[in-house]
Order: structure tokens, then C-alpha cells, then sequence
């Protein structure tokens, strides 16, 4: 086994009085030096679900001091529990506890545990600490930097929430091995993305290391976790309340918004979806001039490498994609707001894709 | 009928990027001059209850302009009404009228409309926008300033909130009209207690005003409700996180908390019982050498003109009030913490009164 100081890495996320440390490596989990300075108090409730305890409660919990009050909540894991019910239920128990203002939620787990643990932890007696430590690759490059959390609604994903920043993100790059390997792939898809939007050089040493990253070499886990992270706080702290530059975090999305909406949330993966949508997006780029084919190859075995699907399902045609396209809330007025590439590491935000072009693509991308 | 110009004052809550207004005076309500400019874009919902209704939404909707989308939700009135289950059902009209992140919330009555209002804007699509427009004495003096919004939980007050700023604060003394006098007194307490705690100018001013007040003059409402504001802002801006200085809001709340639990929420009001408890606090104060006769003498004829009661309920003994003061969640460790009075508007926190002594208090204290 690696000790985890062999390839730690520790990325501070800067925000005034509220910054934070994300530490990253081996074996985290199971070290008390990483989670006990980060404890507001002596109070500590630990929130997961039934997917992630039986593999890494038990290891959390035994790095934590004798002396702490700790207690856990083990919640069903899915999308689909990630309501207010839920986080009413985390409120009942810190309150059963007689847990106070000083107490600390851990959040034990994938996006879903991280979202609704944190906006538990924003509301309860009005703001109380959070340390999240993400299990899935997804969740480890995505919710550890942007203070988004919160439940969703019948009538739409993310509907109630606060923003509220964690003390202390906590990455284990060992509990990536008990990932199911589609899972993994979809986590890349969103590494893969910081490499497109921002960082050609990170694309390159993606390519270069795919093999190592998908066969969990724990440097190389690190590494692009680290990139990944830290090019996601560049682009949150250039624009925090989302009107501009934060956009270009949805490279894939409209496409792969409308493929998951089409073939029913669940069936493709959201990573899935966004990695598909981002070689529609380089496609796209390069029929509008600003790519070259090397370009759109490079991003396409780059994909691959990553195991992720390089087409759209069979079913859906380029009408569906449009009708579902308008939809989409990025849009003002009536055009169609997309994020594309005016070069490899250089993804931009465009009002004006002329109609025929853009179904033209829809139409002739290749399917399944 | 005053015409709002000639006695409108205006308090600047300074809170950085989030600072706000409070307008105060007499017609704001029916003016669109002061709502108008605080909304965040096209979209208002004014949410209110039962009682507050049929006096005083047409007011309010009258002054908005044709061109904006109004919507309202009227909730039943009461501290029984503020649930987690009430936000819900804010959330869910917004929701249902497609409302998004530029939409505005309207709070329109006491408290408990002023807190759960408050805390729908704070978590829909994570922070809209939120104006106040309290209608009771108590919310206009209390909740104007602070930022503090939430819900009760089964196991205990405001255990679920967030701190959430609004855009601005309008209060017009006209509503005070409808006000029964028993909430105006409840109110008064609160006006006073400023004083005591802090200036012992403006108590002198109340001393000298009360008949004014208790007649709803609006220029001596309007400066009533304008110091208070200002003395609680100071407060609060030496003070945020609720550390120290802030503590002393609680002048009389130690001994009204025991009073209203006793006799159960809702027979004495929580003005009433604080009316009583900062009496409570000022005799004890003189025992301990630092108030005099005259000093205490003072405070009670304040509150007589307030016409709060003046004795504590006849069927709680000293016991009764040490048994739930012991529970009070500002005492470290052991001892008694108490809001006390080194003169008048000076307040002090102070741990270690001797015990034999505040025993001989809560026994000799008047009963009705």
C-alpha cells in the first residue's frame, strides 16, 4: 500500500475567510491528520449511504479520536434520494443528537452525499462546518470547488440549495478502486473537459497517462485531480456568481443534457453524456473553422482512451437534440447559447451558430 | 393622512456588497417609489398570512407596476405556521409560476413571515432576492436587522435557517393602525430594551414620548423604530458571528424565556415576558450595588407606560424560574450566564451572580 505523504498533494482554494484546503492522495481516509484538524468542535456526524459504508465507514471512523462525540447516518444511495426528505432526515438526527452549533457533517460519498450533506450543514441552526470527503472520481473533480449544494425538487434538479463552502475537501485516490469502471470513465470525461476548456498542456499529459489513470496509478490519480480542481477554482473565482466565464464549465453539456433527457436520466451516465457531447462540440468547432481535423481526432482518441462512447444513441434524432436544445436555460431569447472550442485548451461561449450548420451536425454525428 | 415625504427617514444597513435600506414612515406601502427599485427583476411574489391579507396586500400590489409578474401566497397566521412544510409550500408556488433566479420575495407581516420568507429566498436556486415589509412593532425593531432567517423544528426554535440579507426593508408606521394594543406594548419592550442596553439618551426620549407612541404618531414611531434599528445594527456589525457584544440583545430574555415556557407559548407574549424579565434583570442589578433605587424606579414607569406588565405569573415560584433557567443554551459550564445593567443603557454579561442571592430575587420578585 502507498503512504499517503509518498504522493499527497494539498490544493488551497482561496476564498478570504472562507478558503480551504483539498488534500488528495492514498490513504486519507484512514488518517486522522487530514480530518480531525478541519472539526469545528467534538461533535461529528458521519453522512452516507448504503453503497459507500459498508466499504469505507468503519475506515473513517477508526481514525477518529475516542474523545470526539461521533454518530452516522447511512442514507439509500441514488439521484432519486436526493430530496429535502432526505436532508430533513440528517436534521432530525442532529437534533436527536443534541448537536450544536460547533458540530462538523462529514459527507461520506459521491456528488449526490455531497450536495445534500453540505446544504444540511448550510441550514442547520443556520450554518454549521462541512468536510466532504468524495468517493467518486466525479464527485472529487466536480463538487470539491464551487460551494454548490442542494436537493432537488419534483419540478427540477437543484432547485432548492446554498451556496456553502467546506472546511476541508478530503480525496482518497483509494476509494476509486472499488468504482464501478464506467463510473470511472464518466469521471474522466469531466477531467478530460478542464484539459479542453482551459489547459492544452493537460490535455497532452491526459494523453500520455490515460492508461495510468484508468489503471488507478495513485500519482497520476492525484495529479490530474489536482489539475482538474485547481482549474476549476480559477475559472469559480474569476466569476463567482456565474453571469460569464463560469459557462465554459458546461463544454458537452447542452448536447449531453439533451441525450440524458432523451434516453431517460440513468441509462447513460452523466460523464457519458458530456463526453459524447463535447466530440459534438469539437466537431461542431470544426465545421465553424476554428478546429482542424488533427484537432477533432485528438479529442475523439482522448475519449476513447477514456473507454467513454463516441457516438449518440441510435434513437434520437437531430430533431429530438434541438427540441430539447431550446430548452435549455443557458439560451437568451431565441438563440441557442453554446459552448464550443476555438481551439484545443480554448473553449469559448457562442450566441450565433447559424441554424443549418448546427443541424446539419445533428443530423450526420455518428450513432450507436 | 401623513404624507410619506414629511416624516420618511432612512437607515443604511452597512454590510459591504450586501448593505440594504431600512425606509421608515408613514404610506411606503401603497408607494411604489420605495419597492420598486429593490426588485431583482420582473418576477415578485409577496407572500403573507390571514390576518395581514385583507388589510394590506391590494395596498402593496397596487403600487407595483402592470408590466412586472405578480403572484401571492397567503399562509395561515401564527408561530404554528413556521415549519419547514410552510417554505415548502413557498417554494413550490415559485416553482409552479416558473419563477427563476432573478425573481423577488416579498415578505409581507410579522415575524414569522419576516423569518420564513427570508428563508425560502435564501434557498431557492441557492439565493433570490428578498424584501421585507414587516407589519408588527416587534418585526420592525427585531428582524429588520441581523439577517436572521428560519423555521422551527418539533425539537426546537429556529433550529433550521440560514443568514440571508435582504434587499431592503420597508416599514410603514401605518400598518402599526390595525396592530392590537397588547402587540404594540409587546413591541415597546423591545424599543426600550434598546435604551437600557445601550442609550441612555433615547430612553430618556421614550420616557418623555410613550404617550406619543402608544398614540401612533408617526414621527415619533418613525424615530422610535429608526433608533432601534441603528442601536441593533451597531450591535450586530461589532458582532457578527454572535461571539460577545451581540449577547446583550438579550437583556431581559433569560428571565422572559423561564416566564413564556412556563406558562406556555402564546399566554404571555414574548415582549410581555421580556417586559417583565428586563424589570427582573434591573432589581437584580440593583441588588448587586450597581443600579440605585431611582434608576430602577425609572425602568419601571417606562414599562408602565408601555403598559407591560409589571409582576411575574403568580403561579411560578423562584424554583420554577431556576429549574428553566438552567437550561439556558448561553450558561457555560455551570454557572448562570445573565444580561445585566452596570447603569442605565450600559448592559453587561455577567457569570457569576452569587446564587443566594438571584434565588432571593426570583422569590421576592411581585407576583400578579
Amino acid at each position: 500500500m502507498t503512504r499517503p505523504d509518498d504522493v499527497l498533494c494539498t490544493l488551497k482554494v482561496s476564498l478570504g475567510e472562507r478558503s480551504y484546503p483539498i488534500h488528495i492522495g492514498p490513504g486519507l481516509l484512514g488518517d486522522a491528520r487530514w480530518l480531525v484538524p478541519h472539526l469545528a468542535g467534538r461533535q461529528v456526524m458521519v453522512v452516507t449511504n448504503e453503497t459507500v459504508a459498508p466499504l469505507y465507514l468503519e475506515r473513517l471512523k477508526a481514525a477518529l479520536p475516542d474523545d470526539l462525540t461521533v454518530r452516522e447516518l447511512v442514507l439509500p444511495d441514488g439521484e432519486a434520494t436526493k430530496t429535502l426528505e432526505s436532508v430533513e432526515r440528517i436534521w432530525d438526527a442532529l437534533l436527536e443528537a443534541g448537536f450544536n452549533r460547533r458540530c462538523t457533517l462529514v459527507g461520506l460519498g459521491g456528488g449526490v452525499i455531497g450536495d445534500m450533506v453540505g446544504f444540511a450543514a448550510a441550514c442547520y441552526q443556520r450554518g454549521v462546518a462541512f468536510v466532504q470527503v468524495p468517493t467518486t472520481l466525479l464527485s472529487q473533480v466536480d463538487s470539491s470547488v464551487g460551494g454548490k449544494t442542494g436537493v432537488n425538487h419534483p419540478r427540477g434538479k437543484n432547485m432548492i440549495g446554498a451556496f456553502w463552502q467546506p472546511r476541508a475537501v478530503l480525496i482518497d485516490t483509494d476509494t476509486l478502486s472499488t468504482l464501478p469502471s464506467r463510473e470511472l470513465s464518466a469521471g474522466l470525461a469531466e477531467v478530460i473537459k478542464y484539459g479542453l476548456i482551459r489547459d492544452e498542456g493537460f490535455l497532452a499529459w491526459l494523453e500520455a497517462r490515460m492508461a495510468d489513470l484508468r489503471g488507478l496509478e495513485p500519482a497520476a490519480l492525484a495529479r490530474a485531480i489536482e489539475r482538474s480542481c485547481s482549474l476549476k477554482a480559477e475559472i469559480v473565482a474569476e466569476d463567482e456568481t456565474e453571469q460569464g466565464v463560469r459557462a465554459l464549465l458546461n463544454l458537452g453539456h447542452t448536447f449531453g443534457h439533451a441525450i440524458e433527457t432523451h434516453q431517460g436520466y440513468g441509462r447513460w451516465l452523466h460523464g457519458e453524456a458530456v463526453g459524447t457531447g463535447m466530440l459534438m462540440a469539437a466537431e461542431l468547432s470544426r465545421r465553424l473553422g476554428w478546429l482542424d481535423e488533427a484537432d477533432v481526432a485528438r479529442t475523439r482518441a482522448t475519449l476513447e482512451a477514456a473507454a467513454l462512447p463516441l457516438a449518440a444513441p441510435a434513437d434520437m434524432t437531430g430533431e429530438d437534440f434541438l427540441a430539447i436544445m431550446r430548452l435549455d436555460k443557458k439560451n437568451l431569447d431565441d438563440r441557442l447559447r453554446l459552448i464550443l472550442l476555438e481551439g484545443l485548451g480554448k473553449a469559448c461561449i457562442h450566441d450565433e451558430t447559424p441554424p443549418e450548420i448546427l443541424s446539419r451536425l445533428l443530423e450526420d454525428f455518428p450513432r450507436r
